[in-house]
């Protein structure tokens, strides 16, 4: 085959090293959410194509990978007037609609107030670039059945956790609720109809500047723009944006109200108020928040609440709300201790040693404990042990044929930068 | 919505109980075949379709969930003559044909020999029934690089561990060989082209019994049939069925030598030599297993040695030998002991509580090691105490508003059907 052999586009191998550390860091979030009181499920990574089609998932819907129906005749092919009509299923773009609708699935045989982990892939057919896959894992903790704010507060202090126990220091959750927004720009008398247009380009402020957001906004009809994000005090920091929910505006409004009982139920974390936050997902109905990281120039993770979702699959309105963190963009912020490896043996055997006592070496070395591999010994014994050391292992030893099956008779050598001469001459 | 809203036709939702006792058998699976010197890697879910469809995967690949090309137009759909033309990715149906695209494609990076662990779901479009499943986990453990006995005697020597941890004792494993197939058809007279066929019937002893395979085979132009399987003692047994090898005929065929060796590696597992052990897929090359249970009607697994598929992706023969035990099947099977949750416990706290309070007392517990779950108070606080041991929690206490933030200061009670009584006044 002359062509080089890839995995398709935009998608991973994983090799042993990078396998290792994933699972190690998805060991730690899993370990923190569930302490926080959450508990695992999975789903399959399909969903039948209606479902994933309901309009729930915003633009993501349109990058969902679509999976054939089975059995598709000729005449199937050439009656369809667009590619979805030959698909049946679909793979999953987010964790949030699958989740609503295995809530739907089962509620019978969940607990009034649900706490769900998901860790799992999602696909989406991105455009490759640098940092975006078509495959990647999210790790999303929502919570089903509570309308209170409680539920916002768990979500962030699990959330929290996870970025301390990954020793990501210096991250602060930027929260804001749908209702507030809305409030605020029908304040401002955007009409109801020219809304979600507006949130567009308060989303877009990063690349927009202050003055941009102003004149996108006047082209939209807004006629006090300037006035209107007079309010917002971008330089106030994390304690300094609670001052804008002081305004004597706010006194009455319930979402201010909730994100004031989110704020004062967490004292210890970095909660910055964040008017112009607004998450681009249709579905949200309350309380949004997003991990900021200061070195950072995209966020972490995000969520919030989408009492309307579930209603959707069930025909009964639950309330949720849920905190996703994506994973890839964390990965490489962690840094793991390293491992111990010090019993991790190597058995390094000559071609005239009975299978049979390297089988039994083995068999005694893992009852201790051990990490063992069998190696045939090489011409280049050197590489073989280089190889070695570079999987992890820490300690070798040289099986004849005189070897019995106890591994305490061996002669162990260690495997290390600092050893690897003495071993030249063997 | 008034249809029933379920997972996609022959896929599952895992809820928590389940999703917990998957996790910790896989991480059994995991360890052993670590312990052997085995390294987990990962590969995307898809694979580009003409891989996928490059004939290595027999009847699986006709069971290929096809993913379809992106931006297909209304003139792409008219004028596709079949449905794979609309295809340009799918689903994997094994971890195989996924492993041999990762070795080609990551090669220099991967040692000279190679042992990979995969441990991840695979898809086929199976018409649904009790057991099968169209998502379903493998545990596959493979060996490239090493064309020698020692490759199956490490897979089978790291199945056979596993399956102990998993506490399933009483497996066998039945071993052949596919040139040991071959030889003895060829000395029966049975052509090449004509061998496939008579392949396909040996491997359907349990469906029709010996007579109806004789009469298949003299169907098939086999004139000596009954002669040829006079040879077979399917009463053998597990030690007696080696002395079918000791014939004189075998004396100097390569397959018999390598399954007497196989054999005389691992002198303490139950490995029974099976003549008619055939294993459906057409890569094989050389030793074939699979795993028997003595009150199953299936195997568990099944492996065996495919030296060229490696060589039909990267251009270049590599050796390869793999074991891959079909986890949907094991466990069932696998009784594992109730987990501590002594430490877990659950905070019911009124709704005049600060909920900085809960948080904090949260904060405590979890710094402590306990898993906590918040609960507010219901008013059937019973059912939500049940609730709450049916989820593992061992322990509640009720949070007032004169709480402090010290866990020790809480009047914890046990969870539990010896004290559930106690609560009802509570």
């Amino acid at each position: 085959m002359a062509s080089p052999v890839t995995p398709p586009r935009g998608m991973r191998d994983f090799l042993p090293a990078d396998k290792a550390r994933r699972e190690r860091v998805l060991a730690i979030v899993r370990g923190v959410y569930r302490s926080h009181g959450f508990d695992e499920i999975e789903t399959p990574v399909m969903e039948d194509a209606d479902r994933l089609h309901a309009g729930l998932g915003g633009d993501n819907e349109k990058l969902a990978y679509a999976v054939m129906r089975r059995g598709l005749s000729a005449d199937d092919l050439r009656t369809a007037h667009e590619p979805l009509e030959l698909a049946d299923l679909g793979l999953r773009f987010d964790l949030t609609v699958p989740l609503a609708r295995f809530y739907a699935s089962n509620r019978g045989q969940l607990p009034s107030v649900f706490r769900a982990i998901q860790v799992a892939p999602v696909w989406r057919a991105e455009r490759p670039q640098k940092g975006r896959y078509r495959q990647f894992v999210q790790c999303d903790i929502d919570i089903i059945g509570e309308a209170g704010t409680i539920a916002e507060v768990e979500l962030i202090e699990a959330t929290s956790a996870a970025l301390d126990a990954l020793g990501i220091p210096g991250c602060s959750i930027r929260i804001n609720d749908r209702r507030l927004l809305t409030a605020w720009l029908t304040r401002h008398g955007v009409p109801d109809s020219r809304q979600p247009a507006a949130l567009i380009t308060l989303d877009k402020l990063d690349k927009l500047g202050l003055d941009g957001v102003v004149s996108e906004l006047e082209a939209l009809g807004v006629s006090d723009a300037r006035g209107m994000l007079d309010w917002v005090d971008l330089s106030a920091g994390v304690e300094g944006s609670w001052q804008m929910l002081a305004d004597e505006a706010w006194e009455d409004n319930d979402a201010a109200h909730d994100l004031r009982a989110i704020r004062s139920a967490l004292p210890d974390l970095r909660l910055q108020f964040d008017p112009l936050l607004v998450r681009g997902m249709g579905y949200y109905t309350g309380p949004i928040f997003e991990v900021a990281h200061p070195e950072l120039g995209y966020s972490l993770g995000g969520g919030g609440r989408y009492d309307g979702m579930i209603g959707r699959f069930l025909g009964t309105e639950v309330p949720a709300t849920g905190f996703s963190l994506g994973f890839e963009r964390l990965i490489d912020l962690v840094e793991l201790p390293e491992q111990d490896g010090a019993e991790d043996a190597a058995l390094v055997y000559d071609r005239e040693v009975a299978p049979a006592t390297v089988v039994a070496l083995q068999r005694a070395l893992v009852a201790e404990g051990a990490r063992v591999r069998i190696v045939k010994r090489p011409k280049n014994l050197r590489g073989a042990l280089e190889q070695l050391e570079a999987d992890g292992f820490r300690r070798f030893a040289t099986v004849s044929p005189e070897a019995t099956s106890d591994p305490a008779l061996l002669d162990w050598r260690r495997l290390g930068a600092a050893d690897s001469t003495t071993t030249e001459g063997d």
